[in-house]
């Protein structure tokens, strides 16, 4: 493996630190008659006030700021299935940044373990001292599953970041992309390559914000209804959401007169300028696969792409989920809110797109930095509203 | 529930606090070109390289250094079944004194779930994440049960406090005790009232230590070779090993020329003056049931005890596992000790004791204070020898 200077970086810090986290007190330099209050025996009454007022262990404990980042490590970054230990280094490093954007506690819990329903009995064991789950980078479609089953059986949110937090990063960065290019979410034409977890969240949200004419493809070419190769019940879905006039084909095939490309396929070559030159005038690329995006943005600008937009901190327009879990999730656990809903991401999407003032949008310029505080609050206003 | 002053401070101190523990990262303000080394694209060459060099976990993330702190909420103090939720203060407040003491970072899994078959299930499930499982508070003789299966399928090593940690600051207290009131280990009488994990786990250690004489009682009075009421595999195994001359009878009958009592039987009001005063002379009571020991220390001594030490935080002598666990697990942790042996008990039980130099020996001051530095070199110097 020949390794570019950013990885070797990241290597020898990674080194250098012996993991990215620590669990600590709130209260430093613990003084001895403290010890008497947050251990026994003065804890035992708070064990018991919480015992006779199950209400209150949202008072007295750290659950409602503690979030499980739950993987099996079945599909990481576009790495694929590296198993559980290989994956801690991400959901470390997303724990990292939930404490730095959202102050929350976020604790990997890298499950050695693949089988569906273990996973759901797992995570539904684990439950008491979190207030929400992360489900990260578990394949597809089981992953879809396991959402499902949780829902229904857990008293605190799943939040699943392939999907939602995707989906709404997705979203704002076209709100912003389409005002520069002066086109309308409700007339252009959106090639989605990618139909796992990532893939599915974005075609949902989008046809729920507006979008009509939407193709989705995978592996196998276009996803349409009557497709029976490779489909699974949320293929089915999309089939019968999108693509109306059952276009079939590759995505070179599909891709004639597409607006919008959205890439979340966990394919690093997938795309290339031929592909792109089959798209309409003032063409936007998000490339999101990391950590090596469809295409180099160099080459689809080159091949007459307007916007390019990658998910990758090494080129301009930065469409990363990480400019969501943090914030949303602080507004889930502060309000307590029970499911992700499709309001909820919608209301996010447009409150980080409009935190670039329009004056200050331009072509490299789509979305806020992750360091811009005003979205937080913008995030936070909106939401507000929404949990009144 | 009459609340005294200390339980009050405790529950304002809770509420104040809304959990006592965060999960953050080591680098504070993270810099904006931190973020592609600790997050995509670079930890992805991370992630490859431990996937293609497994034992590199221990260098890249944090897992040597984090502890799960598992329970399932079926045993919390002396105060009994109380639930995942009601366990998590007590969770919490372990993983402070494991940051405060040992540098650790320990996180509360409490477990939904009471099924001893689904326990072993969800921790394996999470093992990937940690160096070490620390279990807590579950009830036995499910909980020796889990220890016995885990060990055999786990590759970390699996710490019992209950057992483990109390038997340690039990055996280390006696020493020091016995140099005291002039008297050996082997040919002393023990009375262990309570056997639940603390009290297997203190007999078995007693007697790899060269005590020749103790009798453990329960709920139904002595443990003998041949009783049948209320036994189980381990209190067969306890009547095996200690009571050889098979006295039965009530807590009352076999004090009669003890030694040594040591209370971990999870009922505060089980002794009385008068059973004090069955034992010989110079007698040892440790009262070591939380929150509120087996007898309070002045009625103790008003009835003829010359050495009295308590689990508390309130009385002198604490002979608290909060003494053991962050220090025996940073041994554990730094050393990659793979099981918990009779052993390294015994080396960090003598270690502690002999933190008190022998003119510093009062009854009173029977072992050392938390905050005493000399006691983690102690134990560390000692234990690096035993893994040498």
């Amino acid at each position: 493996m020949v390794l570019d200077s950013n990885s070797k970086k990241a290597i020898a810090l990674h080194k250098l630190l012996k993991g990215k986290i620590i669990v600590t007190g709130k209260i430093r330099k613990l003084k001895r008659n403290q010890i008497k209050l947050i251990y026994t025996p003065g804890v035992a009454a708070v064990c018991e006030e919480i015992f006779h007022h199950p209400e209150k262990k949202w008072d007295y404990t750290s659950k409602g700021n503690n979030v499980a980042i739950v993987t099996d490590g079945t599909r990481i970054l576009g790495l694929g299935n590296i198993g559980p230990y290989a994956a801690l280094p991400v959901m470390e490093g997303k724990a990292v940044l939930y404490r730095e954007f959202g102050s929350i506690s976020a604790f990997p819990i890298c499950l050695n373990e693949t089988n569906k329903e273990k996973i759901i009995a797992a995570i539904k064991a684990i439950e008491p001292a979190f207030g929400a789950i992360n489900l990260e980078d578990i394949e597809s479609p089981k992953v879809l599953e396991i959402s499902e089953e949780l829902e229904k059986s857990l008293s605190i949110p799943v939040f699943h970041d392939d999907r939602h937090g995707t989906s709404v990063v997705a979203l704002a960065a076209l709100l912003n992309s389409l005002k520069l290019v002066n086109k309308q979410l409700q007339s252009i034409k959106i090639v989605v390559a990618g139909a796992g977890s990532a893939g599915y969240g974005i075609t949902k949200l989008l046809i729920a914000a507006g979008c009509k004419n939407i193709i989705v493809t995978d592996s196998d070419g276009a996803i349409y209804k009557g497709r029976t190769k490779n489909m699974s019940k949320y293929k089915n879905e999309l089939a019968n959401i999108t693509n109306s006039k059952r276009e079939k084909g590759e995505l070179f095939d599909v891709m004639k007169n597409a607006d919008v490309f959205i890439g979340v396929s966990g394919r690093k070559d997938l795309l290339n300028g031929e592909i792109i030159k089959q798209m309409n005038k003032d063409s936007i690329i998000f490339a999101l696969t990391n950590p090596t995006p469809e295409v180099k943005p160099s080459i689809a600008k080159a091949s007459g792409a307007k916007i390019v937009a990658t998910g990758s901190y090494l080129y301009p327009n930065k469409v990363n989920n990480a400019l969501v879990f943090p914030h949303i999730m602080r507004v889930i656990l502060d309000k307590k809110v029970k499911k992700i809903t499709t309001d909820l991401l919608i209301a996010t999407a447009q409150a980080i797109a409009n935190t670039i003032p329009e004056k200050k949008l331009h072509c490299d310029n789509i979305i806020p930095d992750m360091y811009n505080k005003n979205m937080q609050k913008n995030i936070f206003r909106a939401l507000s509203k929404l949990y009144a």
